[in-house]
């Protein structure tokens, strides 16, 4: 919540067009840029993650950026502020695993400080040329709702992480060493002609969707049975919640006109109106904006 | 020290043309782009600064290194990582800053999260077009070593504030709210038609002439009486250590053909040899590399 304030505040003292979406679209260059901070023990814990799993997903956290804006990622450049126990294997590692992710991205350049926390913060460049550049306001009433791959497996991970059990490994792997959707978002953003929406699951699916409804004034209708999941987080009580709310999957969910919808999985549709709407069992649950907050993890903690 | 071990190590692991200067020249995008972390109590102290003057600051120290590069400075995305004891005053007042430092560079977006200390990062961008790009490995025996503005000021106001002085209030300003030499770099830049060095003073003249030597395989030799300084800086004993390695004025060292040195503050030539030679009252000090390392402040404190 103080998050989403915070950035108000922001948004009204620089009185810039470029703040809402996670890429800014640099035209004028033909370029978009996008920035992350990740913070030791906000973001992530030595505890769970090896140095080369850290490097891994920090690259792939922001590559996936890119992939939501639609542009092809190019170049990747790296901030780490480091406490003085970390010593030079850390680095070593966490460059393996950041160089491992960044397949056809190159590495080039960046900062190192002391702290006295990990803090690595990221700057992900992406060339625009030949893509057509999504943005979360573009949403249109007709339009279909679509996404990559799986949904929950990350926040099923990351719980088995902090109950201390070793498995299912595929649940924890889905935590610690996440994909970016490259392929995905290159076959929608240089097929489609109109304007579209597409972000990325980072902070869960129904985060998306609602940022989504709410920055293009509809309502997303989705069939909860269309959402591919693994069948095994069925084991976990509260499976659907993970599903909708888990986070860092770091698939993408574009929202398109309908024959660009066609060659991939589709969950729903845009209506008019506000907010999202999940249908299952031929019930329909309304979830307003606030209803959404309310349920995401917050990063701050309240 | 360790920082530098530290570069060694990422330049090994990655196996990268990029890392070296302080920007990063992406050919094919016609860009630069720069990346720097500030951690609180590493890189300044919430004790000196107030939330405006640290978004100033925090925005030329960016700014600087694109200038450092030749590029013209065009957009700034900055992250913010904020501990919850921060309010919504310190985030507009940062902000206000940031956005007063950026005059024609535009603040395109960023990240915010939670953290226990304030950590900063900012990547910024540079326009290559009608530019010649510097690297600090360009200096060539017989080009001339210019400089922006005056020297050691910075550190000066650095030593009032440890020691809870309320002046000389220029030294304070200078330390608290720099200027990017904005107008210096493009002169340069736009003008010269050779490879050449330049570098921003943000760890100090000499850190800077000892990176060019470094990088390009020659001696530096200056005249220490051509070194622009603000005669009040006389009134701390250790003045000269002040000028020479002070740190954090943000003016501009360029090593340039002498066509273009003509019409700039000329303080000394480049030789063959290696290290930094200082020249005063017809003496000559000869500094290697490691003496001018031992000397400089070590961003991990050791």
């Amino acid at each position: 919540m103080r998050e989403k304030e915070f950035i108000e505040i922001i948004k009204n003292t620089l009185n810039s067009n470029y703040i809402g979406d996670d890429c800014a679209y640099l035209k004028d260059l033909g370029i978009v840029i996008s920035q992350d901070n990740l913070v030791e023990d906000v973001h992530f814990s030595l505890k769970y993650s090896n140095p080369y799993q850290l490097g891994w997903k920090s690259a792939m956290v922001n590559i996936s950026d890119i992939c939501a804006s639609g542009a092809e990622p190019k170049y990747l450049t790296v901030g780490l502020s480091l406490p003085a126990s970390v010593d030079n294997d850390f680095v070593e590692n966490f460059y393996k695993g950041l160089k491992s992710a960044s397949k056809n991205i190159e590495i080039v350049g960046g900062d190192i400080t002391g702290s006295d926390k990990v803090f690595i913060s990221f700057a992900a460049i992406g060339k625009t040329e030949g893509r057509k550049i999504s943005s979360r306001k573009n949403a249109k009433s007709g339009y279909k709702i679509i996404v990559s791959g799986q949904h929950g497996s990350s926040g099923a991970g990351l719980r088995l992480l902090v109950q201390g059990k070793k498995g299912p490994e595929k649940f924890i792997k889905a935590h610690l060493m996440p994909y970016a959707q490259i392929d995905f978002s290159k076959q929608i953003a240089e097929k489609v002609k109109e304007d579209y929406a597409m972000m990325d699951t980072s902070d869960g699916l129904m985060d998306s969707l609602s940022q989504i409804a709410e920055a293009s004034g509809v309502n997303l209708e989705v069939d909860f049975d269309k959402i591919p999941y693994d069948k095994d987080l069925e084991k976990f009580s509260d499976f659907k919640d993970l599903i909708l709310y888990g986070g860092e999957d770091y698939q993408i969910v574009a929202v398109v006109p309908e024959y660009i919808a066609k060659n991939h999985t589709v969950i729903g549709q845009v209506k008019t109106g506000s907010g999202v709407s999940i249908i299952q069992n031929n019930t329909v649950q309304n979830f307003s904006k606030y209803d959404i907050e309310k349920k995401i993890f917050n990063h701050f903690g309240k």
